[in-house]
C-alpha cells in the first residue's frame, strides 16, 4: 500500500485520523440484511431467530499471508471476507454478518482502505447475498493485518460437524482442487523478480493465467452449497483451506472412520496437497442424490486415516504458517 | 516476550508450531456456558436465547497499545478481555463468549501465550462470570496484536445506545475516573529508563502506586452494572474509553440533548479527560434510583454539547491511536 503520490501524505490513515478514515470506508461496506444495530455504537446487535450463532475468526497478516505486490487491497478485502464466509457455510449455515479489524501503516493512504472495502464488499454480494458488515475496528501497526469475524443462521437445522462421516458414505467436494495453490506456485515461480515479489510480474502471470491466480487472491468459494449440503444431508463438512489430504484426515479422525479417495476423481498431487481451495468438502449418506455442485470423490470405510484408491496415504504435505513464512520477503 | 533462556528455542512459537502451540493454550481457557459447539470445527456455535446477538471487536497492537516492558502477557490477556467485556455491558447486555485471535513474533515463548490465556480466563471468570472463548485463531506477525470480539445476551430487554438521553435525565457513572489516565501518565513519567519503557523502574512505581497502575494494566470495569442500569430504566449508556469528556458529547451529540457536568461531582481535570477507564456512563429518569455502584455526575439539559457547571466547555482532549503512537518507543 505505498502513497503513489510522493510527499502528499494529507490522505493518509496517520494524517487523517481514524475517525476521518472511517467515515470515508463506512459507506463503501455492505448492509447486512440481519443487522438490527450497525457501526456507531458500543457494540453492534445481529438478528439471530434461530437462537444460536454460527460464529468463526481469520487473520489475515502481511508476510505469511500475502504479498501487497501480488495482492491489491481490493483482492485482500474479498478474500478475507471470502475465506470466513466459507467458514460459517462449511457449519452449514447461511453467512449473516461480519466484523473486520484492520491495523495498517500509518503512512496507508485512505484510499487503500476504501478498495480493501470494496473488495468486502462485492465479495459479500457475490458470494452471500445478504450478508453485510455489522462493524469493526481500524488501528494503526507497521505490519497490516485483517481479522474477519463472520456470523451465520443455522435456519433451524443442526450444524454439520467434522465428527458424523459413517463408513459407506459417499465423500464428495463442491469447488475447486489444487487451483489456488497452483495460483500460488506461478506467483512464486513467475512473479517475482530478483527473489522478490514483483507487482509487474505478477500482473503478466495473471493475464496467462486468470483463473489460477484469481482461485489464489480472489477465491470464490460456493457458500451456498453449505446449506445445500445440510438440507440434503451431509453427515459431515469442513471447508478446505489446508489442502485436501490434511483436511480429509481431520474428517477422518474426527469421525473414527477412514476416508479412502478415488486418485482418479481427485486429479493428482497438487489436488490431493493444494491448500486454499476453501472448497467444500462432505460425507453424504450412500441414499442421497448429491446436490448440484457436488461431485464423488471417495467412499467412507471402517478404518482410519486417509487412504487412496485403498491404500493408506500418509504424505504430510499442507501449510503452517510458521513453517511456511520467510519474514525477508515481503 | 523475550526469551529468558537465550539459545534455548525449543518451546517458542516458531519451533513449536501453531497446532502444538494451541494444544498448550486451550486447556487454560474458560468456557462459555453459552457454548454449544467449541474449538476444533470450522465455526463455534454459541447460544442466542434472546435471537439477537450483541457484538463488538476491539485490537490490541503493540506499540499504540501496549508496550512489553510494562505489561506482561497475564495483564494482556487480561486487559484484551476486560475492554470488549465493558463494551458488551455498555449495551445493558451480559456478556456470554468472546472469540480471540493472536500474531505474535515467531520467538514467542509458548509460556507467554499460556500466560496471556490464563489473563483472559482470570479476567473473565472476575468480571462476567460464565462468559468464555469459543474459538479463535493464531498466527505469526513481528508486531504482538490481540484480537478480541465479544457477545452478550440481552436477555429480552432493549439495548442502551447512545441516543436516548433526555433532558432532565441524571447523569451518572459506575467505576473510576481518570484513574487509567493516572496509571499511564505515572508508566510514561516514572516507568521509564533513558526515555524507553523499562520493567523494572516500571515495577517500582506500581509498587508505589498500585491502584492506578492496576487500572491501566489491568481494567476491573463493572460489567454486571450493564445489565442493572439497563433493568432500572437507563435512557442512554456508553462505555468510557476515550475520557468523560469526549464521551459525554457523544451521548450529547446522538441524543440532541447537553449533557452538563457537575466539576464537584466529577473532580478534575484528569478525570474529565482521561482515557481507558472502561467504567459506565449512563443517563437514567430523574425518577430512577441510582442502581447500587452508579453516582450522579451532572443533568441532561436542553441544547447541545458539553457542559461543566453550566458552562459550554470546549476542549478537545482524548486519544486517537495515530496522534498518539510513537513508534520508535517499544
Amino acid at each position: 500500500m505505498k502513497n503513489d503520490r510522493e510527499g502528499d501524505h494529507h490522505d493518509t490513515l496517520g494524517a487523517v485520523g481514524e475517525l476521518d478514515a472511517l467515515k470515508r470506508i463506512f459507506p463503501r461496506l455492505p448492509s447486512a440484511a440481519a443487522e438490527l444495530i450497525g457501526p456507531g455504537d458500543d457494540a453492534a446487535v445481529l438478528a439471530a431467530p434461530d437462537k444460536r450463532m454460527v460464529i468463526t475468526t481469520d487473520m489475515m497478516i502481511h508476510g505469511p499471508d500475502f504479498r501487497l505486490a501480488w495482492s491489491s487491497p481490493y483482492d485482500l478485502g474479498w478474500k478475507a471476507a471470502a475465506t470466513n464466509l466459507s467458514d460459517v457455510a462449511a457449519m452449514g449455515a447461511v453467512p449473516t454478518g461480519l466484523v473486520v479489524a484492520i491495523a495498517a501503516p500509518n503512512d496507508t493512504p485512505v484510499s487503500s482502505l476504501e478498495a480493501l472495502a470494496d473488495g468486502l464488499r462485492e465479495s459479500c454480494e457475490a458470494l452471500a447475498p445478504g450478508s453485510g458488515v455489522i462493524g469493526g475496528d481500524l488501528s494503526v501497526s507497521t505490519v497490516l493485518t485483517i481479522v474477519v469475524t463472520a456470523f451465520g443462521d443455522l435456519e433451524g437445522r443442526e450444524p454439520i460437524l467434522r465428527s458424523g462421516a459413517k463408513a459407506g458414505d459417499v465423500i464428495a467436494v463442491s469447488g475447486t482442487l489444487g487451483l489456488a495453490a497452483e495460483g500460488l506456485r506461478l506467483l512464486f515461480d513467475e512473479g517475482v523478480v530478483d527473489g522478490e515479489p514483483d507487482a509487474t510480474a505478477a500482473a503478466v502471470v495473471a493475464a496467462r493465467h486468470p483463473d489460477a491466480i484469481a482461485a489464489q487472491l480472489r477465491p470464490a468459494p460456493p457458500i451456498a452449497d453449505g446449506k445445500a449440503a445440510s438440507l440434503a444431508g451431509a453427515t459431515a463438512m469442513l471447508d478446505l483451506s489446508d489442502g485436501l489430504a490434511i483436511d480429509a484426515r481431520r474428517i477422518a479422525t474426527a469421525s473414527g472412520v477412514g476416508l479412502d479417495l478415488s486418485s482418479e476423481a481427485v486429479g493428482g498431487r497438487v489436488q490431493l496437497d493444494g491448500g486454499e481451495d476453501h472448497s467444500l468438502l462432505a460425507t453424504f449418506p450412500e441414499s442421497v442424490t448429491l446436490p448440484a455442485g457436488f461431485r464423488a470423490i471417495g467412499r467412507v470405510v471402517v478404518g482410519k486415516g486417509l487412504l487412496v484408491d485403498g491404500l493408506a496415504y500418509n504424505e504430510r504435505g499442507g501449510w503452517d504458517p510458521y513453517a511456511g513464512w520467510d519474514g525477508a520477503a515481503g
